[in-house]
């Protein structure tokens, strides 16, 4: 009997149920860029996050005095004062607050595997310290891409990819799925050089018209901080 | 203003209706094997095909007394006399024959696609014959892959890729998905050698335990036939 572990990659939260039975972790991505935003968060210092999937929410939080925060097709949207630009939550004002946060597709995923056992945050920049946990863990890892209006997107597969690549190189982890399989391939052909491979996605060329760039550049940037979000009774906290 | 016409990947018939409206023609492939086996049946002489989703209502043809096949995971349905082996088509009985048949996936995305202006069969089988009418059709065209059970297969995906490829290399065509340019990049590392790239796909190994390996070597062999498979009126005919 094969006792290793399945790591596999559910590309969009509309197909989360027809993988999510057989896994114990989710890993919920959206590398452009919620999922990089809240790693960048808890890297500088803030307490917890409540992530709502509508703007509806995220607005009653804010009329009942929380910092809100909510995101639509890449904008802030009217009358939050942020939205999911990590570069926002580098901010002195966020040092030890609770916020809550709505953004087009990545709280939209944690919604969606909330029932998990364990669900945690996974981004480029918790990459390596991310899949040295999972790896700890001997449990069954699904990643959960994000993508961009329930479809499929290049970013967050790649990433997926990365942490498939990580666990099997351990010797202890398989994946079985194809869309694992692919995620691996696009990770390996992608990992020289992630800006140029993604140069024809079409969410960094909507983030560049939007003159994104920099926040595209932070977000595809690996391991620049090793904090591992986890949900907890409906917050995003730091393990 | 960009003249050129759009060929984009859908991954799986459940994910169809976020992509249709925009296509003129959809191209339904499933590698292994159902549009395999079409394509080798229209190069074998067979009239037309009637694509039915369910095996009921291959069943209710059969006792009207069509020849009728059908395919779950695999394997032929009992009281059929043949499923989804392209082989089972390389035979007499058939020239000149109208046949009914049920599979897993592909009959699947024929019915999800059949609303679409042009819907045609593609494979690796018919490969550069069709791409080289849909370079010259001056229409939008989606790619349709049949998937296995609802989520994605690399398989599909390839022939898709392959398809995008082919097109964009005229100068006439586009790709704006993320769909489209993963299936571009996963079939150029996987155009020299589709049968080593594919060992691992769930797909050839469920085949494989099915003692189907010559099918599979049948089917990833490119432009065997320079057949177009059409939908019209409901039937499958030679285009």
């Amino acid at each position: 009997m094969d006792i290793r572990k399945h790591v596999e990659v559910c590309f969009t939260p509309g197909e989360y149920s027809y993988y999510k039975d057989e896994f114990e972790i989710v890993v919920v991505i959206d590398v452009l860029r919620a999922t990089s935003a809240i790693c960048a968060a808890f890297d500088n210092g803030i307490k917890s996050i409540i992530p709502v999937p509508t703007v509806e929410e995220a607005r009653a939080y804010k009329e009942k005095g929380y910092l809100a925060g909510a995101e639509r097709k890449g904008q802030i949207v009217e009358g939050f004062d942020f939205g999911n630009s990590p570069f926002s939550y580098m901010n002195k004002d966020f040092i030890g607050k609770e916020v809550v946060l709505s953004t087009t597709n990545g709280t939209k995923s944690l919604d969606v595997a909330k029932d998990a056992e364990i669900v945690v945050v996974g981004s480029f920049l918790n990459l390596d310290s991310l899949s040295n946990w999972l790896s700890l863990q001997d449990k069954n890892v699904l990643c959960l891409c994000s993508g961009w209006q329930d479809k499929f997107n290049l970013e967050d597969t790649i990433c997926a990819g990365a942490i498939c690549d990580f666990l099997i190189n351990t010797g202890n982890f398989i994946s079985d799925e194809d869309s694992s399989i692919a995620a691996k391939y696009l990770y390996q052909s992608a990992k020289n050089n992630f800006l140029g491979y993604l140069k024809s996605s079409s969410h960094r060329r909507r983030l560049k018209n939007l003159n994104l760039n920099e926040d595209i550049k932070y977000c595809l940037t690996p391991n620049q901080t090793d904090v591992i979000p986890i949900l907890k009774d409906g917050k995003l906290v730091k393990l």
